[in-house]
């Protein structure tokens, strides 16, 4: 039984989506980011850097933090969405570090300055807004030639797909990148990914 | 033989550090990125989406982008600097996913607004710099009871030090935070950390 602290945000459900995908039980404790849950002594000895999502897996009694390591740590786990081979396992990796690095952060600063930002800060906006594209652009031509962005289906899609599905919300289109939106509609009618996405909606 | 494509970063550093701790013979290759050489369908080809470093391991033909990436199959290939316990592999592995979508993306949005956005952003500024220093207080408590981040030294100390070792461009302060201090000392002192600091001041 895996523990899941979260709430719903793109790196809140990437856990999720990854755990309906491997079948594995998991409960979801929410974080109420709002009540800065996050910064609660409970919390900080969960991750110290006060971000969720975090599991605890009873199995093993490890606690792990970071969205990316938790995604390696189930696919360690289950052996699912995470190649054997060393050569395919190094692509998705790559891409793993990719929407680590590049995808999460810069979208989530398009969000900020879209959404949160507590005075209109327009370089802010044009600055992500175009590296929100550009990353769109890089996707778009990996997808040109893969099914998915390290050619199986692996936890680097599933990383990638709830900052992806936000574009609406980012007020930015995904009309000008055909394989990028094939590869969304393709993950968005995975049963799985809608159970998990859905299920870090729930206040439980 | 590791053919590294690269240029004078903080990402740009981190495999060479790695390189060098590991007794690994490599090759730079320095991309110019004030001649934009990363767009050019020689460096897109290795990576699409633009950005040093790159590496190339002749031994086993495969190319790897993505810092984070490149670190774990070098420690993955050597052995070293890489817990073989799953549980130690697994606190190294968050912080440094820590360091690839909290420390890297925000210092180098504080360094854009510091000196590269074309014009004043003082909200940008304020901004970036106060999570620099919630990230520096992450850190300074991590290392009050430990010796490296993850209790051994490890990747994910070789991916955070080019980006705290920046402290003074980005015009910060380490002096509040005892136990950063003492670990940057100590990175700064190892011969291997000198010498992949340095090599990528190169241009070979």
């Amino acid at each position: 039984m895996i523990d899941l602290y979260t709430a719903a945000t793109p790196n809140g459900r990437k856990p999720a989506i990854a755990l309906e995908e491997m079948g594995l039980p998991y409960t979801v404790h929410t974080i109420d980011l709002s009540q800065k849950e996050q910064f609660s002594p409970e919390f900080v000895a969960l991750n110290p850097n006060s971000k969720i999502p975090v599991i605890t897996d009873r199995d093993t009694g490890l606690t792990i933090f970071e969205s990316g390591a938790i995604l390696i740590y189930l696919a360690e786990k289950t052996g699912m969405l995470w190649p054997s081979d060393r050569a395919q396992r190094m692509d998705a990796l790559q891409w793993l570090m990719f929407q680590m690095g590049s995808v999460g952060p810069m979208l989530g600063q398009l969000g900020h300055f879209r959404h949160s930002a507590p005075e209109p800060v327009p370089y802010g906006i044009t600055r992500y807004e175009a590296e929100t594209l550009r990353l769109f652009g890089v996707l778009d031509r990996q997808l040109s030639h893969r099914d998915y962005v390290a050619g199986a289906y692996s936890i680097a899609d599933i990383a990638l797909y709830p900052w992806i599905a936000l574009y609406n919300h980012l007020q930015v289109s995904i009309e000008a990148y055909p394989h990028l939106t094939r590869w969304v509609n393709t993950l968005t009618a995975r049963p799985a990914v809608q159970a998990g996405m859905a299920r870090v909606n729930q206040k439980t």
